[in-house]
């Protein structure tokens, strides 16, 4: 997702310190101390919009969530759906994923959410996409042992290439799901991204799959 | 896939021992006797009637096969195609893939398909299931540790449970396909199975997976 740059945006993100951050190596290993309550950590790398990571600190308030994205105008869309709902555990976070070890500590984060992650199609691109093995170095880096990282695309090159990444980096699959709205045990619980509802619409397969890194080198 | 036991089945494999195996302990370690020429040898496990294994003994005349087969008719209709084509790289096996470790020796075996398994849905059921880690274990035993154990379903469910299983096994992928005759390039040398043309000419996607036990404990 490509937006273009909005004159709006960077003013808005200045202004709203307390609801996204944009130095992130300030709170590496204190995140805790921008939410009102001490609970486990959940971010979601690459939140677009933010609908899922809204949706997600509304429907588990004992959790505290960071929404992170790169570009600035769409981490701005979602700090305005924020500023609405002034959700108390959840802190937008405009940054690069390929950073998270600079801004996170060791085992600061309980799991990781990727939702729809550009696919990044060609070969050469691939040292792009958020589940290359460098990305995964800095999930590991900074995820509890014990925590999921759930990853779910429509994208079926970009998710064969994600299950074999994973597999070779030695993490271990919790669960795969290769046509998630057909797994009804799985889907009651199922929170959907703004890409998700596009694509499902379609009738295409959700793939996921849910992966920790316990055995993986961290 | 359940026949009746035909009753011209199980004399048909008793007058044919040259081609068919049904005393496979007597020949762990010594299976290459069993070919005019010493070659690599990839076996098949549940072949069904044979048609896979007859075809890929056709277009690798440098390699040789075992097919494997559990049920007495089923085996001895496989039997009667390559009675007519005498294929001399081709020996049939009527015997249960649950015990290949007395069957092949340590590495004697270089690759490994599974076409199609019967997917025994009912959790219950699971410890069936070709993938299930008894079988891998199996596998591990008498497989090089390069070799391949390659995987084609239709069925979702079985092909979800085998990715996790595989790699909880500690197994490494090579490839995972999961739509495989969309997939052009490794579409042009796959050799299909009496199942796949079924399915595929439903338009069901068609699951794949390579992996080793590279890594794995053996
Ligand atoms: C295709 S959109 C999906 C948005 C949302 N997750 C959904 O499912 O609707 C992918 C988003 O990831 C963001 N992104 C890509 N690379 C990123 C990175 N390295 N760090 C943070 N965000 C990134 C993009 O800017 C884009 O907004
Ligand atoms: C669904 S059929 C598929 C046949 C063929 N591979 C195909 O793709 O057309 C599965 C076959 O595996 C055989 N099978 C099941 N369990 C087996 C076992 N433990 N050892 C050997 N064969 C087995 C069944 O008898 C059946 O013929």
């Amino acid at each position: 997702m490509r937006l273009r740059n909005k004159p709006w945006a960077e003013p808005l993100i200045k202004a709203n310190p307390e609801w996204i951050v944009t130095d992130p190596e300030k709170y590496q290993g204190k995140w805790q101390e921008r939410f009102p309550k001490v609970a486990p950590l959940y971010i979601e790398v690459g939140m677009g919009k933010g609908g899922f990571v809204l949706a997600m600190a509304q429907k588990y308030p004992e959790r505290n969530f960071v929404g992170i994205e790169l570009q600035t105008t769409i981490a701005a869309i979602a700090l305005k759906k924020q500023l609405e709902l002034k959700l108390p555990n959840l802190q937008l976070l405009r940054a690069n994923g390929g950073e998270l070890s600079e801004y996170f500590a060791a085992n600061e984060v309980s799991g990781i959410y990727l939702n729809f992650s550009d696919p990044w199609p060609k070969k050469r691109q691939a040292k792009r996409r958020l589940t290359y093995p460098t990305f995964l170095k800095q999930y590991a880096q900074v995820m509890q042992a014990d925590g999921l990282l759930e990853f779910k695309t429509d994208n079926r090159g970009l998710f064969e290439y994600s299950l074999v990444t994973m597999n070779n980096y030695g993490m271990d699959f919790a669960g795969v799901y290769l046509d998630l709205h057909q797994d009804l045990e799985k889907n009651a619980e199922n929170v959907m991204t703004e890409y998700e509802e596009k694509f499902s619409q379609k009738g295409q397969p959700i793939y996921k799959v849910e992966a920790a890194f316990t055995k993986a080198s961290h």
